[in-house]
């Protein structure tokens, strides 16, 4: 707890550079209403929900709406050594859409097209701009569903550039394994494919799997192919208070380890559940809890539930006695899920004015316990408040440590906290992101993790394939 | 069929660089007897399973036996700019082994410790030269298994580099899926860990899917984390007989497109079968076969081949009589999956002195019947002997066709239905590797299916990334 932060993670360097009015007039020419430079607009596109506030936005935000015009963009933007920053929602976490070296946001919001269903193959292919509710609703008709779900409705382009996750991802993977194949604009403005949409393929290197999770800083996508899956026959979702964090832990351990296919178990701290009690009056016992749900046909579904109540009772859950709500219909569902969605918003209504910090470790299964119950004793020690939440079937969770922006001593707090949570994660062969990224705000993590001699070769990369450093620059690393 | 076949496909170009003396000496300084210039071990190492026969032996073959070994055979290499091509077993079958370039044959088959099973995080970490089979008899005492089977028992750093999957890969998936972390030797003999131990994460460039599937040419793997799964509870294997491959190929894509969790799902077609029965006396009906696992809880499986068996009647097959031959016991289940494993070579034997050029494209599941139908047609009209075997699951087939080596035109004939293969299978969104990799025989097609954009950016990274070109050179694309 003791250790000293690097400035980076209180405050990112800025170093806007020019841009050139030949630039100015060139994207005016070619993209008329569809570029603007008015401050709103600007500062609409120069933050995310990260905690950075004090960037200065971009100096010009492009409006795309088809591959050529993104291509168009990067080649004038090549041309001038002015960087840009690709924009989806403006969902992300850690600091990636913040203009740091100036330059153009490049809003692909509008490229919202799904171009084509795949139902035969269980694939779909989308414009960048998608968001993944936009995605099921389209898919709805055929049966099938796309399962990733990072909880806010981000873009497919950006949850591919930030290789998320979330709920679903204990049984169906994260964007790594479920992106088929892209279409990329490189630096230079040229336009790639990478991969097909046969399942597998050893045909040379993974450029798809390279792009997902650069974070906009090898490519701009602009066109995203993914797996799809039938819905399960049967749903069934259950939540089960626990007489503690430990308990709660163990139990999504021992499911892990017995290999039952749960399709999502989610955990609430008691503090979260106060918070979401509060928030939406749902009347849960104020106990840690699990939100889980099972996939499958009928009899696999009622299987994998009885395995886990045996498995909740070895941890002191009375099962007996209805520890476990169960909901099977479509609405019950929601009701029971309204304390998941809700919690960011529950915890930040919880103290008016807050911003939230939030971590992203993940470990591997049989260190959770350790790195989950420690991190919470060190959260508890100094009185800051926060929620806790995680994808503990993934080894992953997030501490939101609930900051006043005017006290600064409460941002160090909670950077420290996070900062020793980082190195406990990575002493037992963790990871300092699950899902967010590393944007602006892990790079010094990244290193920790990495070591000097894999950021290297990264940085390596994105020299060799972004030379003059104008796709989403000051990212990830430093050059 | 009558396209103008490229020279590469029929034999590669030799550019031999010359190993200085100083090189030689100081890697025999270093190395004593695992250093050797002997004809024989040279030969050894400058072949693998493919067809090329011409190509000169590497200059020098080191025998590695630890990661330092690794990093200075690539530090002296590197200073000499003298090639460095990795062995594992020598399985592999497009050429990746021969020392187009010459150089020194890297041979970290003694590098075969498993160094640590961590049963509770379904993870294990192995030297490069560890083979699967090897692998899974050292974890089997804890109730889990690596499932990825290639047919060969090759070396899981030869698996990592090629992509490999194999019959388990339509439940299971491919490397892709179940690398964790490498540890690899950069070009210049540095030493980097790509990836941690946790299930997932967002933490900066995907290093480890960058390396894996790299064939060599980006760095040397010297340490091997995958993902274990527990053994099913139940498993239960089946043979069923077809009136017609399309009813075999049906019934396939209906399996999948039903979501139905088939652990394989292997076709043979009536040559095949014919080739097996001589080899093996197998007794089966001589009509295209498909070989299928089903894993689960007793029930699970129960209802997953009773799925299987309403869609099998639906493509014509006399379920009620018999049509299922079933095996639940290892004993039985090992006799069935006889007719796979001796497939190849039951092959080769069929024609005594021939060699096989094996296919390998992969279509999108959608596409499969056409693409193989089309395909069984054109090869039966040459009268060139073949068989075909398919992981059909995933839309992967391969066709060997069986020539003489000392009858010219038999392999041009094979080459030219590969490169129709090739062109329908890329026409349907497929890829013209489904696992072997591109090596030397498939780089024409690697081109005509990424694009030259794509590869062009491949080969800005191999530049940056080996600048020399010592790893693995004339691989994957020329430069």
């Amino acid at each position: 707890m003791n250790a000293p932060l690097s400035p980076a993670h209180l405050a990112p360097t800025i170093q806007t550079r020019d841009l050139p009015e030949a630039l100015l007039d060139a994207l005016k020419t070619r993209f008329g209403v569809r570029f603007s430079t008015a401050l709103a607009v600007r500062e609409q596109h120069g933050r995310d929900e990260s905690a950075f506030t004090t960037v200065p936005p971009p100096a010009a935000v492009v409006f795309a709406e088809s591959t050529q015009d993104v291509a168009d963009t990067l080649t004038l933007a090549n041309q001038y050594s002015v960087p840009v920053i690709p924009f989806g929602i403006g969902s992300s976490l850690e600091g990636h859409l913040l203009a740091v070296q100036g330059g153009i946001s490049l809003d692909v919001g509008r490229m919202n097209a799904v171009l084509s269903i795949n139902a035969e193959d269980l694939t779909v292919t989308v414009q960048p701009g998608v968001t993944r509710k936009q995605l099921n609703e389209a898919v709805k008709s055929t049966g099938l569903f796309f399962p990733i779900d990072p909880g806010a409705d981000a873009t497919l382009g950006g949850m591919t550039a930030t290789r998320a996750s979330g709920t679903n991802a204990v049984r169906y993977g994260t964007m790594r394994e479920n992106v088929l194949a892209l279409e990329v604009v490189t630096a230079s403005g040229e336009v790639i494919r990478t991969g097909t949409r046969a399942k597998k393929s050893s045909a040379g290197y993974d450029l798809t799997r390279l792009m997902v999770g650069s974070e906009g800083t090898l490519g701009v996508i602009t066109e995203v192919t993914v797996k799809l899956y039938p819905l399960p026959e049967a749903i069934s979702a259950a939540i089960c208070s626990f007489p503690s964090i430990e308990a709660a832990v163990r139990t999504t351990i021992s499911i892990i380890q017995m290999g039952i296919p749960i399709a999502r178990v989610e955990l609430l701290d008691a503090n979260t559940v106060r918070m979401v009690n509060t928030h939406s009056k749902l009347g849960l016992r104020e106990e840690p809890l699990l939100l889980m749900e099972f996939h499958g046909s009928p009899t696999g579904v009622q299987e994998q539930a009885l395995l886990v109540q045996d498995i909740a009772a070895d941890n002191g859950v009375a099962t007996d006695q209805g520890a476990f709500e169960w909901a099977t219909t479509p609405e019950e569902r929601t009701r029971l899920w309204t304390a998941r969605h809700n919690a960011y918003f529950a915890a930040i209504q919880s103290k008016p004015g807050c911003r939230a910090i939030s971590t992203d470790t993940c470990v591997p299964i049989s260190r959770l316990a350790d790195c989950l119950l420690d991190s919470v004793a060190e959260a508890d020690a100094t009185g800051i408040p926060y929620f806790l939440v995680g994808h503990v079937g993934d080894g992953n969770f997030h501490f939101g440590y609930l900051i006043d922006p005017n006290l600064p001593e409460e941002r160090e707090t909670a950077e420290r906290l996070n900062h020793a949570l980082v190195t406990r994660a990575l002493s037992m062969e963790g990871t300092c992101s699950g899902e967010h990224g590393i944007g602006l705000h892990k790079m010094d993590f990244l290193v920790s993790e990495a070591g000097a001699g894999a950021v290297a070769m990264m940085r390596t990369i994105k020299q060799a394939l972004d030379p003059k450093n104008i796709l989403n620059p000051g990212k990830i690393f430093t050059l």
